[in-house]
């Protein structure tokens, strides 16, 4: 991935999706020092800078300097039609390794605490003392090592949680986590066997397409599946099953491989499972403008952001 | 707090309250070195060591020895009756600080990351993005800047909460906190204004009792309580008004002043409130176990152990 050509860019178009905000598109403008437009303002031969959710079918042409995503994965963008060659692909990240890390403990809490439990007798007037497990000295799986995976890997050390990482290569060293070891090697489903806890950040790839399936799930002894990555990560038939024969204790999922589920989804019917739609990675308009900001400063240096998606590896 | 003689302690009865468990007993039985009775087992001119939840009348004698609670409040002990002059008073403290921490933050993350919230949409199989709100960049003012204060701030601050610590005294330095301030002074009052948190974790004796008044409720804006200390330290009428005018966001009260409450108790009425029936800082047996015999390995030695509680001060 290189940057755009800085003579290119400076005679580019800023476009934005509908979606944003009168706010962000505003900063946009202000950053980019030029006037926001739509896709409809594209014109052959004149170079694009797009900011956005989508990318239209019209803007992907060889005109398509930069795209910058305002969410972080881009499993979407890059599914739906081939990426115009050469078209740098940045995303927002934001405080996402923050809000997925406290999401994530705070579900994990929510259960070692009895926070249901507690509400539901409260709502009962009824005083009860009720158990409550330290995570303190369990064992937390998490799958996906980067930013996301290292932010909730060294959010649950500060609770004391053993974290182990599970990612392409094995690493003798991964900050926040206490080991590192290699996805689909004999040492994860050890640690899948002895985890508390089974947290995915995966983005969708083609090699995390159902990467959760029946041999995975049966590898666990009864530890709770948190899937705040995507849903489409997960085999939902060997979830289901593993939720009957117990080797998934609970499962806490913020994605689904269809969404937003309907009322009749099979997913709300799974034993011992809360579905949290898609509300744990959400980006903020702050976080949008902030990463963009530090895109901007890196093209115009003329350097590849630490923020590109290798468009290949789909990361 | 002087350690009790050796030779008294040599030829002293272990006694125990029936409330403690087989294997504590045996436990306690193998770090003295003898067997444990009750207090029907004492007899005039000699010594007792006694290990339990409450000191029966019966014991409160020159005879007393040492007296090791099993909990950590001994609040209630010291209510009971005036302590025999000389006898040592420990306590159990053993992982309270992990798990009020725990408590503390678990009830923190289920209101911010809507816990409750997504468990009802759930039950309702309603799919419905809901606003999460990251706990780093607030700010939690805890009472109480001792061990279990400590170790709760510690741990809010690595999600990022800004820790304001209320003790007797103000010190520049506490483990934990980034600031330490002084109870009833202009910077408590500060402090509570600017709140998103406020925990107590303070104990009962003569200074603390009501000691969450309607000045102190007044000066929060919108905080929500917490209150993994005492039941009596808080004036619940005070508390009540405060939940009405919005002074108080929310609370969660794991003590009340009268426990248990009985379904007609006017606290199951409290709007915005949950309560968690004492289940906080529950001391298992094995910190019974451990604290003990950390407090045998000192008095043995000649020395006053850490966990002796100051029998004037109350803690």
């Amino acid at each position: 991935m290189k940057p755009p050509h800085q003579a290119a860019l400076g005679r580019a178009l800023l476009l934005t999706s509908p979606s944003l905000g009168p706010d962000v598109v505003r900063a946009l403008e202000r950053i980019t020092g030029r006037p926001a437009g739509t896709a409809r303002d594209a014109a052959p031969g004149v170079p694009v800078v797009h900011v956005g959710d989508t990318l239209p079918e019209a803007l992907r042409t060889p005109e398509l300097l930069w795209f910058h995503s305002v969410n972080a994965g881009t499993d979407s963008l890059l599914a739906s039609g081939p990426w115009p060659g050469g078209a740098l692909l940045t995303r927002t990240v934001g405080r996402m390794g923050e809000r997925i890390a406290q999401y994530t403990l705070g579900w994990m809490l929510a259960e070692a605490q009895s926070v249901p439990e507690h509400s539901a007798q409260h709502a009962r007037a009824q005083w009860n003392r009720l158990p409550s497990e330290l995570v303190a000295g369990t064992t937390a799986v998490v799958h996906g090592a980067g930013r996301v995976g290292g932010a909730v890997a060294a959010l649950l050390r500060a609770c004391g949680v053993r974290t182990v990482g599970v990612a392409r290569t094995a690493r003798a060293e991964a900050p926040g986590f206490d080991a590192v070891v290699r996805a689909g090697s004999a040492e994860e489903r050890e640690a899948l066997s002895r985890a508390r806890w089974v947290v995915s950040t995966l983005p969708l790839t083609g090699g995390t397409e159902r990467f959760f399936d029946a041999p995975r799930f049966a590898a666990m002894r009864g530890a709770t599946f948190v899937n705040a990555g995507r849903g489409a990560t997960v085999d939902m038939l060997a979830l289901e099953t593993a939720l009957h024969d117990g080797s998934v204790r609970r499962a806490v999922l913020d994605v689904l491989p269809d969404e937003p589920a309907g009322p009749a989804h099979p997913a709300w019917s799974l034993p011992r499972t809360v579905i949290t739609s898609h509300s744990a990675g959400i980006t903020a308009d702050e976080d949008v403008i902030t990463d963009f900001r530090v895109c901007w400063e890196s093209v115009t240096e003329g350097r590849t952001p630490a923020l590109a998606v290798d468009t290949e590896r789909g990361y």
